[in-house]
């Protein structure tokens, strides 16, 4: 059975728990527009491997008999493979505004396909999913898992679908390392790249972010060193990690012209946690309280250690090197000036190490205040410069 | 009993706990070169009343006849009233550098004082201090804490030292919060005011993280309510707020250049905690050990929150108004280029905010890497500008 778990967990008016209870559980799962690809045999990973896994992707548009026209996305941390809404699933996607006909990934034109990640627990196979061997949940007997790993994983579905070379590979954040992490890897398989408010790999100030939220729910008993009953999660861990990933995916700018010292009518002021009261507080907790039930915590812990592990420079010795066996045709890079999760100027060095072997990259830094998040929000900035590079009319 | 609790405290070699066990607990208390002030009677704060509180207080320096030459420091959120060295007490002090013979605040000409925060656990009364009323600790029974309160105590011990006006009141970022309260609850007090990395109010950013640390102490649940025996914090949580407060009172590019990418030899990689062992995540550590156990977790929210709760525009009706009663003649705004807890835009309104009222307002942007802890660290830029202020040589 497969509830739309991410559906669920966007509709803002679904539930909010009270900060002290526990969520109502939810069962991860692919979307009902999700397909399953099973990968034949063992899947080899960086560290150990996986028997079959199986990865949970979505399309929309039609691959064109010569195979040309297909597009890969792959995800941020923690999104599904819905990545927009379709007749099986009309929920909105979490790109929504970005895939569709006439959109800027116009889907009349353009085969789309998005990879749930694998290790994720939106269908693929992850730390939720039974090892077949034990007919147990993996837990943290899952392997290590990489970015390259879940390149890997997506590089199975293409050529499952028989395609031979796509006309672009794209991603946000995670899904932007990932990305540059498949054209690396397969070299030959992609004629473009987008990587959006990305990077080469992580600063030590976005890693001692990460790690304190792993930290978190791993200091949450309730975590029971991933043990925990599937419907029991480490809730105050998860939530903890959750507001700190929202105050870092976007901008004090942003945040000061939303809320100001705005004061709420938030019930839990008194509650001993030594609130305020303020709508920021408020704010933070009607999103934690959203994500958590709806994202398992041993995804989230070895989702977010592959960001950390990601750098190009392990591709070569230096990160220039590593860059140098990007072999796409095109690339575009996009940046945010309030971004400070993964600043401005990283994405102005992948850019500058892109050139070295790309023949066009299209760097744009956009002056959104939205921070991290700003490619989900600001989409009057990002439809054009996404529209600029499937018009199929180079800039310049 | 008194131990010198930041000394032990500050000392690197001193302690380094493991990351799971608990550290030693530490019996908080003033230095052996503070004195206790008891204010007489019924001390009144914003909400509620304290009988006959105490407040640490240590000086340097030699008060003049005509009793001019005194400054007043308000500390930030955690330090005790231990500035710098003395006869009394030679462990170095928070601000050793600036205050001493031949320093920027040159003790052969003036007198310093600086106070514990009412609220706090270094020999000021606090929620770890006992009530007579009970012969119990506070606790939770504290009043809240308001930096009005702590500034109304500082004022308590001056006016006990027979000081009618000080020749300054200085803080830096909760302090130079508590130091501008100070100069609008007693405009005739003091002929002038520093605040360093502070604001007339914390943004929605910041108190955010704020809230969310207080959040990581009260979740913890050896925090008991408030009720955990004093020998047994709630560890957990305190270091996941000290951890996250570190990671906002540095810089993103200090780290970049001081850590990298860099792996340490830190033994508690595989501890679980999905760590990958960057030489930062070991920093953490390092400060975090040296926190817990050195400061009370209900102290901390009291303090934390009062932080929150500042606002100048209380006074007054708005941000301006509320400056107008600041009627020192002299003032010196100083903020730092990387710090985004208290980002420069909100120094430079302070220091707009005041050229209404006050003859004379020097407002410095340094250039410094460490972020909100800048004043801590970067004393080669901090050192000439205290200089400056007190050269007595009015620039320009």
């Amino acid at each position: 059975m497969a509830i739309f778990s991410r559906g669920r967990a966007s509709d803002p008016g679904a539930e909010s728990p009270s900060l002290h209870s526990a969520p109502k559980a939810h069962i991860h799962g692919a979307g009902p527009a999700a397909y399953i690809y099973n990968i034949k045999g063992d899947f080899e990973m960086l560290q150990g491997s996986l028997r079959e896994p199986a990865i949970a992707y979505e399309t929309w548009g039609v691959l064109d008999p010569g195979r040309t026209n297909a597009v890969l996305l792959f995800t941020g941390l923690s999104p599904s493979a819905h990545a927009a809404s379709s007749a099986k699933d009309p929920h909105p996607g979490w790109w929504e505004d970005m895939i569709g006909p006439d959109k800027p990934i116009d889907t009349r034109r353009y085969f789309v396909i998005c990879v749930n990640s694998l290790g994720s627990c939106f269908g693929s196979t992850g730390p939720t999913s039974t090892n077949p061997e034990t007919g147990q949940p993996y837990r943290l007997s899952f392997p290590l898992l990489t970015l390259e790993d879940i390149a890997n994983a997506g590089a199975e579905v293409v050529g499952a679908l028989g395609i031979e070379r796509l006309y672009a590979t794209a991603g946000a954040s995670m899904g932007g390392m990932t990305a540059l992490a498949f054209c690396l890897l397969h070299p030959k398989l992609s004629a473009g790249l987008i990587c959006i408010s990305s990077a080469t790999h992580s600063l030590p100030f976005s890693i001692a972010l990460r790690s304190l939220q792993r930290e978190m729910i791993c200091t949450d008993p309730a975590w029971k060193n991933g043990n925990y009953p599937l419907d029991k999660e480490p809730f105050t861990g998860m939530r903890l990690a959750r507001k700190l990933g929202m105050v870092t995916y976007r901008s004090a700018a942003e945040w000061e012209s939303r809320f100001g010292r705005e004061r709420s009518e938030d019930p839990n002021v008194d509650d001993c946690l030594f609130r305020v009261g303020f709508e920021v507080e408020s704010y933070l907790d009607a999103h934690a309280n959203k994500f958590i039930g709806s994202f398992d915590a041993n995804c989230y812990l070895y989702l977010s250690r592959s960001v950390d592990l990601f750098d190009v420079a392990n591709h070569g010795g230096t990160v220039e090197a590593g860059l140098r066996k990007v072999q796409v045709q095109r690339a575009m890079v996009i940046g945010v000036e309030s971004d400070f999760l993964f600043p401005l100027h990283q994405q102005a060095e992948l850019a500058e190490g892109l050139r070295i072997s790309v023949p066009e990259v299209d760097f744009r830094a956009l002056p959104s205040i939205q921070g991290h998040d700003s490619f989900l929000i600001d989409m009057d900035r990002f439809r054009p410069a996404i529209a600029d590079f499937f018009s199929e009319r180079p800039r310049g």
